[in-house]
């Protein structure tokens, strides 16, 4: 399979690459780096990048921002931080793509542990995740052609507990390679509409 | 109690303000109808509506808006407008009243039964839902001075079959008055984070 990977140079992304490229053909795709480049959160831009690369068999992504802080100090323009990026970024990939993957390709965004396990400071990651799953479980009854949308649900990675930890206490951390294992059972595997946690 | 009722003069509103107004001080407030008026995508609004009010114990949502439509004609743009609407609407109640409730006071937004259940036309309200489900137990960990936080979650309404039904084909419809006990549940027992599915 011809296989896209959005947030290739990432923790996360490194260890997706690692996996699925053993067996395919992946084409690294980073807002600066990787082979092509990308603004997921500008829709010309993600539109200009299927067209660039041409037919493909897979989306998968592990990029997106949010905002982190208290909730007692958010603002509006905060939380749209997080929606505008993680998540309308990676809709972006779906409504885009939607049109040009192949008969049968899918679609493996990322969401997060935070989603019914929620921290302090994390309230707009919580939103975002949420969403994203809710979305998958929508767009997989209405993607054509076999198309298929799955996501990947990670809780921290132990490669980012230097810099999370302190926010995670308590939580147990997971290596990237076995979040990446997700990505390899939605790409290659059958199912759609599913979040695949990875705890 | 002193509860602030969002879209009390829609279907569910009105029978929310029939439960609760039995036993409590109920100020109705809509876009352009009830005791004042907000517009809960504009956060200036929001902020002077509590001022406007005073204080309050609890604010019950029954409002929001979003796109119906395919996922194959979808917009970035018209997936913004759930977001901003009925998503950012009801965020901004919290965001502005966590500084405004009295101690104690509670928050009830409203999500919907196409989180779990999608249906066709629905990603927007799907995205939409899940997110405001996994905000409520995000924010129920942060808010201070014991306030609270919770969702309530129903199915298609039996008021709005007319309209709606043949978008839910099998589904189960039921009365307002039903989902207006899981607000009651939710601003008079003592829970937080929860989201009440009224199925």
């Amino acid at each position: 399979m011809k296989i896209i990977v959005v947030g290739a140079s990432g923790t996360l992304g490194k260890a997706i690459v690692n996996e699925l490229g053993a067996r395919h053909d992946i084409i690294p795709v980073g807002r600066s780096s990787g082979d092509y480049q990308v603004d997921m959160t500008d829709f010309a831009s993600v539109k200009s990048l299927f067209d660039r690369v041409g037919p493909v068999d897979a989306v998968v992504s592990a990029a997106g921002g949010a905002h982190f802080g208290l909730l007692a100090d958010a603002t509006p323009e905060q939380m749209f931080v997080g929606l505008k990026d993680k998540l309308m970024g990676q809709v972006n990939l779906v409504l885009a793509g939607q049109h040009k993957l192949n008969d049968g390709g899918s679609f493996t965004l990322i969401s997060g542990v935070l989603t019914y396990n929620p921290i302090v400071y994390g309230s707009n990651l919580s939103m975002v995740n949420g969403a994203l799953e809710a979305f998958a479980r929508a767009a997989a009854i209405e993607l054509p052609r076999g198309l298929r949308i799955n996501v990947v649900s990670p809780t921290v990675l132990q490669e980012s507990m230097e810099g999370y930890g302190p926010y995670f206490r308590g939580f147990e951390a997971v290596p990237a390679a076995r979040a990446a294992l997700a990505y390899s059972r939605s790409v290659e595997g059958r199912e759609t509409g599913k979040v695949y946690s990875v705890l």
